[in-house]
């Protein structure tokens, strides 16, 4: 039988992530004052420079430094695995390939991004470091990523995650960041939404005004976002560059591949590499969005201009966006609860380099159970969605009777998500 | 710098388990009515009769099931790491390296003979098997195993952590078993207990004579053990003997092995292969076996034939032991919570192969902290007082200057105990 896990040494991790500016370049962020596009000089008081230059760059390779590829070493390259048992357990002739970013210590790709934010800033002299974080899959990641560096980290977690996923933000301490829920008396935005809505679940939204308000007000202190950002979506190509490598060890190369979709960055970390092929006409891979029916902004938004968060402090992005002021319903995908979707992939999927669709949770954990007692990994509400577009399409082949090649991201575990595989057993998970 | 991951390739995994009793036969279990020898055939009621085989063989190597390797191939060969950043921390001329267990769906090295048992007893048509678990790694173990077979499988979880570790008890659910807490309604001896000891936080003690009871009154159902026995301690040499091809790999090798113990079989997984290596006189590796001293077996217990359960069911072992009717103290290594060890580390204690230690629990989270701020991973409770004495080995080291070795086994993650580090934090956790 062919491997189950493959492996690529770790001198063998990519030295450089894959920036897609270079082939594709995407509308410039706009001053929401003027509606011209922003003077990245005016990003210094929240961000660190380089991340800046990465964000607008059209360099098409983008080195990683050496000191963030040591500390990627603790989990990557990390392993790509065919899915022998999900395949038999579908009866489908695809091959069913999966690469599990959930072998990271957050537990999620995050720490892709995290650990090259959190080493510019330090390079920068930053001292302090704010963020939100949804369901805590960032939030831990950048509290991991700051104590690599020696940098103080104030999370602001979504309330409603805060309470229903506590153990995200045991981790979140445990790495020695503050994280409070969100929203927070901490900033005038905390405080002004708790007066007008004492008893909201708390949003994405709100979260990242609170985040940037601190770093605004706060001479130490940049800001860090997880995903939306070119320069995320850059650190995450490490994902899918490990694949192509790994794929040239099997006699495989994927015909679909697949994403779920927050803001974004897992989907385009797994996905941008092949995208570039396709671009260079190498490759007519097919690549699918996965997202949330509850918070459907690549397949039920608008492609505009918007604010990326709800007190509209931030640049005005060009994106697939439900609008700045969306709270979706608290589903059990934390992390899939951003009203709008990263510049990057919103173009991709205006222009059809990449197609979008949208699951009911339910049918979600339905695909996360049969994966969990197939290949065991007990994986995360996220990434549930990305394995139940990868079963559709297996189910799709198994009538077609098409050998297909199917990759998808397994963003990360469900090992804190387990409160929410209960209320599945228990029938309290409904389609919100 | 050296690599922080030693990765062996899946068809590297060993072909045979090694089966210390080739080389150091342990004294026999003894038929409590009689006070003679136990009849192999007595057993056949509770055990699967190839499980029985392997208990007293004296065959050095004994050839792992292709249908058990290929399962295995889901998380194993697992990871030897070597902790630069731990070593770095400590300031420690000392090496140190983990072998990363935690990478199993499970979350531990459970799985390694739970898949095992499943798989024999399935050969041997059984329907349903019964089992108990403390902490929940056994349980969770099983329950993933039994799937994979087609077995049915109820597991009793120790009252205290099913209340205190909710999610390992959800990940036993996911996988398709039926878990309730113990003491239990359920069986005679579990009600019996509930009269008697209505606030019981319930031990492993009880938890077993309820999974024997049910094994031994319903016809289709057999009992698994996750740890004490021999062949528990065989299936787990897998560890070790991965450890031993990674270090060839390496220009080390190591002078101390540890393990944490509470029924042993972790330990006795990672050490064996370098006892066996002892005995022939080919190497003098220090090993040492650490517990907790709220349930100090090893180093506070009595080396004499004493029952496996509460309520006397099982056949009389010769172990280190507090006593059968020992209750311990509701502590957070709740896998750690047995009163006796099995009867291959007792031996090995006894005749001096192998040393014992106790520490308390407040010490051994903090030795948690420094290993997760470094090596990034959050380690389960049990595997810390690993952790804890290779942080002491090599604090040794740096007083002394000398450049020793030092392998420790991370028997599991920490991803269901995290409500425990919140206790640390918030200085909840005392040494009860």
């Amino acid at each position: 039988m062919d491997h189950t896990k493959i492996l690529l040494d770790e001198n063998d991790m990519p030295k450089q992530w894959y920036n897609i500016l270079a082939d594709l370049p995407v509308e410039p962020p706009l001053n929401p004052a003027t509606r011209e596009p922003m003077n990245p000089k005016d990003l210094e008081p929240i961000f660190a420079k380089e991340l800046i230059k990465q964000e607008i760059s059209s360099e098409r390779y983008i080195t990683i430094p050496e000191e963030v590829r040591e500390i990627y070493k603790l989990w990557r390259p990390s392993p790509l695995y065919r899915a022998h048992r999900l395949e038999k357990a579908l009866g489908t002739p695809a091959k069913i390939y999966y690469k599990n970013e959930g072998v990271s210590p957050a537990g999620s790709h995050k720490p892709n991004t995290a650990i090259a934010q959190a080493y510019y800033n330090m390079k920068e002299g930053t001292e302090r470091i704010s963020t939100e974080t949804g369901a805590g899959q960032w939030g831990s990641a950048l509290s991991l990523s700051c104590n690599y560096f020696g940098i103080e980290c104030k999370v602001y977690m979504v309330r409603s995650s805060f309470y229903q996923k506590p153990y995200r933000k045991s981790l979140i301490n445990l790495w020695g960041a503050n994280v409070v829920p969100s929203p927070s008396p901490d900033t005038q935005f905390g405080r002004k939404i708790l007066e007008m809505y004492p008893d909201t679940t708390g949003s994405l939204g709100i979260a990242i005004s609170e985040a940037i308000e601190d770093a605004a007000l706060n001479d130490n202190t940049k800001y860090a976002l997880g995903s939306v950002l070119n320069h995320t979506c850059l650190h995450q190509t490490v994902v899918g560059l490990e694949t192509q490598k790994q794929f040239e060890m099997t006699e495989d190369y994927p015909d679909i591949v697949i994403g779920c979709c927050g803001g974004g960055s897992n989907l385009a970390g797994v996905s941008l590499p092949y995208i570039r092929d396709n671009i260079a006409g190498k490759t007519s891979t097919r690549i699918i969005a996965v997202e949330p029916s509850a918070c459907p902004s690549l397949t039920g938004g608008k492609f505009e201009y918007d604010f990326g968060d709800m007190a509209q402090m931030t640049p005005l992005l060009k994106m697939y966006t439900l609008g700045s002021g969306f709270i979706p319903p608290a589903i059990h995908a934390g992390g899939l609860r951003y009203h709008g979707a990263s510049p990057i992939v919103s173009k991709l999927v205006a222009d059809k380099f990449m197609e979008a669709r949208a699951y009911h949770q339910v049918e979600v954990f339905d695909a996360a159970v049969t994966f969990a007692r197939s290949e065991g990994i007990a994986p995360a509400p996220e990434s549930s969605h990305a394995i139940k577009a990868a079963i559709d399409e297996a189910i799709k082949c198994k009538q077609t009777g098409q050998e297909k090649t199917i990759l998808f991201n397994l963003s990360g575990h469900g090992h804190f998500d387990m409160g929410s595989y209960d209320k599945y057993f228990t029938g309290d998970l409904t389609n919100e």
